[in-house]
C-alpha cells in the first residue's frame, strides 16, 4: 500500500498527465457556474426549467420520447432492469460478468430488486449473439454494456449490435444498453447516438465519464418507461429537492466535450501505438476503439512502481496514478483520453517511452 | 388549479415573505462556493477531506460515534430500518401514520426492502408509549419523526421520549429518530442534539430544512452501524462519485444557520400569535414548538385565494405560495420559519393581520 501511496502521490505531482480533464476539483463547478445567474431557480423534485429541459436535450440526442436525469447510474441501470423485469413478471437479467452491476455495487440489484442474473460470455471478451442465443435461462433483458469497461473498453461490431436488437426483439427480451461512455464510441461505429440507440429499449449514458460532469446519469425511453422510472427513483430516495449542481455542470461540460470525441479517440490511438513499443508491454484493445484502454505489463507492480515514479519525476509526465495486480508478474491500469492529452508538449511523449522502453528493457 | 396558480405568483412577487430563507436558487449554491477554493478536492465515492471532516463534525454535534452524509433522507432512513430489520432477522418497522416513508417514498421501504410497517398512533397526534406497548404486531424498529412534520410539527415531551428510549431498550427494539428538523425543535427541548440522540440507536438529520442547505442528510449511529449503511448506500445508487456540491453547501448554512434556531422558534411563536388574532384561523400547534405550523383555515380554498391574492398585492407581504384542501370549507398551508422572517418591516405584521382578519370577517 505504501509503495503504492507513492506512485499515487508522484502522478499527483506531475505537471503533466496523459488521462483525463483535470483535477476532480471544486474548480470544475466553479467554472460550471460561472455563466449562470444566481436568480437561477433550482429544480424541485424533478420539475423546473434547468431539468426539464436538459432531459429534453438529452432525449433529442438519443433519440428516444423521454429522458430523467439520474443522481448516478447505479440507481438508473437497476431502475430500468427492474422495468422490464416487472413487465415480463420474470425477475431475471443477463449481462456481462464484468458488469458494472456484478462488481461494483454491492449486488444491489440482487438485494433490493430481487432480480436474478444470468451471466453472458467469458470474461474476457464482449457478448456475441450466440451467448444470448444459448442462454441457459429465459430473462426479462439483456444488458450491454458500450464500450465494455472492464476488458479496456472493447465493442461488438455495429452488425453484432443490430442481430442481438432482432434477436431480442423477436424473442420478447428487452435490450437495455449501458452507455456510461455512448459518447466515446461514436467515433469508432461512426454512428450518431441516435441511431446506435434505435437499437435499444432503455438506454442509460454517464454525465461525468467522456463529457467530465460532476456526477449523473440519463436514462431514457418511451414516455411509459422514463414515467415508470421516476416511481422508482423516488424509492431508491434519488428524487433529489435539488439536483440542479449536477445538471448544469453536466449541460456545461457536454456542450464543451461532445464534438471532442473523435479526438480523443485519435489520442488514445496514438498513446496506445507508444505504449505498444515497449518491451513487456501492451494495450487492450491492441487498437482502441474510443478514448479508453487499458496498459498491461508483464512485469510485477513491486517492480514498475519505482520505474514509473523515476519517470514521472524524470520527465514530469504522469501515466497512472495506481496500478492494479493481475498476478505475480504483472499488472495493469486504465487509460482514458480527455483534455489534458492536447496540453503535452511536442516530443515529450516519445523522450518518455523511450526511457520507459529502456527501463522495462534493463530489469 | 389556475387558481393556485395565481396565488403561488402572487406570493412569488411579494418583495417580503414571512417563510423560509429566501428563493431556492443557484445564489444559494454560488454563495456557499465564494469563500471555497477552486483546488479543494472532490470527495470519491465517500471519502476525501471535505466529506471525511463534515461526518465527524455531525457525528460530534449528534454525539454518535459515526456518521455518513447521504444524498436525501428517504435513502438515509430506508436503509437505517433494513439495517435494523436485518439485524433482528424481521422485515417490520414502526412509525406515524403521516411519517414521510409511509406518504412521500412511493412505498420504497416495502417495494424496496421488503419490510412490512405497523402505524401507531391515530393521524391527529404524535406516538405515546401507550401505542409502542401495545403495538399489535412485533416489529424491530420504532422510528420517531420530531417534530411531526405533517401535523404541524407537534412534539412528544422529553420524559415521553425517555420512557419511550426505555422502553424499546428493554424490549429490544431499536429506536431510530427522524431527525429531519431536529436542530429545529432544541430551543424547545432546552437539550442538546447530544442529549436528544443519546435516546436513539440511529438518527437521521436533513440538511435543507433549517439549516437551507441545498440537499443531502446525515445518517449517525455505531460505528458498526453506518459502515453497513455505507454497502447499502451504495446498493441504492447513492454512493457518487462527488457529493461536495451538498457538503460545502450543507456546512456552510449549517455554520450559519445552527445557533439561529432559538430566534427562528421565537418568531414562529410570534407569527402564529397574529393567525390566532383573526376569525376563522387557528395555527397547529396553537403554541409552536419549532420554527414551523400550520395554519388552518375554516374557508373554502376558492374563498380564500382571492383574499390572499390581494392581501400580497396590498401589503407586499406573502404569506403562502399554495392552499392545501382539507374539507370543502377548509384548507391550511404549512409556515416554516428562516431568514427571510427578521426582514419584514416593523408594524408590517399588524398591518397584514388586521386586513386578514377584516376580510375574513366579511365572508
Amino acid at each position: 500500500m505504501s509503495g503504492n501511496k507513492t506512485l499515487f502521490q508522484a502522478f499527483k505531482e506531475t505537471p503533466i498527465k496523459t488521462n483525463g480533464h483535470g483535477n476532480r476539483d471544486a474548480g470544475v463547478l466553479k467554472e460550471a457556474f460561472d455563466r449562470i445567474d444566481s436568480d437561477m431557480e433550482s429544480d424541485i423534485y424533478g420539475s423546473g426549467k434547468v431539468i426539464e429541459e436538459f432531459e429534453e436535450k438529452m432525449a433529442k440526442l438519443l433519440g428516444k420520447e423521454s429522458a430523467v436525469f439520474f443522481p448516478s447510474g447505479t440507481m438508473a441501470q437497476q431502475i430500468a432492469l427492474r422495468i422490464w423485469c416487472d413487465e415480463k413478471g420474470l425477475k431475471r437479467a443477463a449481462y456481462h460478468p464484468l458488469s458494472h452491476l456484478e462488481i461494483h455495487e454491492e449486488d444491489g440489484i440482487k438485494e433490493l430488486h430481487g432480480i436474478e442474473t444470468v451471466l453472458l460470455a467469458e470474461k474476457d471478451r464482449v457478448i456475441t449473439l450466440e451467448d444470448i442465443q444459448k442462454m441457459k435461462e429465459e430473462a426479462a433483458v439483456v444488458l450491454l454494456e458500450l464500450p465494455q469497461r472492464e476488458i479496456g473498453g472493447q465493442l461488438p461490431d455495429f452488425e453484432t449490435l443490430q442481430a442481438i436488437s432482432a434477436y431480442c426483439q423477436e424473442q420478447g427480451i428487452k435490450l437495455h444498453l449501458d452507455g456510461a461512455r455512448l459518447l466515446e464510441v461514436l467515433p469508432f461505429y461512426r454512428k450518431t447516438a441516435s441511431e446506435i440507440c434505435s437499437l435499444f429499449d432503455s438506454v442509460y449514458l454517464s454525465l461525468y465519464k467522456g463529457i467530465g460532469g460532476i456526477a449523473g446519469a440519463i436514462l431514457a425511453g418511451s414516455e411509459a418507461f422514463t414515467k415508470e422510472s421516476k416511481v422508482w427513483k423516488r424509492r431508491h430516495g434519488g428524487d433529489l429537492i435539488s439536483l440542479y449542481p449536477y445538471i448544469v455542470s453536466a449541460d456545461y461540460y457536454y456542450d464543451l466535450r461532445a464534438d471532442k470525441m473523435e479526438k480523443y479517440y485519435q489520442e488514445a490511438k496514438g498513446l496506445a501505438e507508444y505504449y505498444n513499443t515497449c518491451e513487456k508491454v501492451s494495450t487492450l484493445p491492441r487498437v482502441p476503439v474510443s478514448n479508453m484502454f487499458h496498459v498491461h505489463y508483464e512485469v510485477s507492480k513491486e517492480s514498475l512502481e519505482p520505474i514509473l515514479v523515476g519517470i514521472y519525476e524524470e520527465t514530469g509526465v504522469g501515466l497512472s496514478g495506481y496500478l492494479r495486480e493481475t498476478g505475480e508478474s504483472s499488472c495493469y491500469y486504465e487509460v482514458s483520453i480527455g483534455d489534458l492529452y492536447e496540453t503535452i508538449p511536442e516530443g515529450k511523449l516519445k523522450e518518455v517511452f523511450n526511457t520507459l522502453n529502456e527501463k522495462l528493457k534493463a530489469i
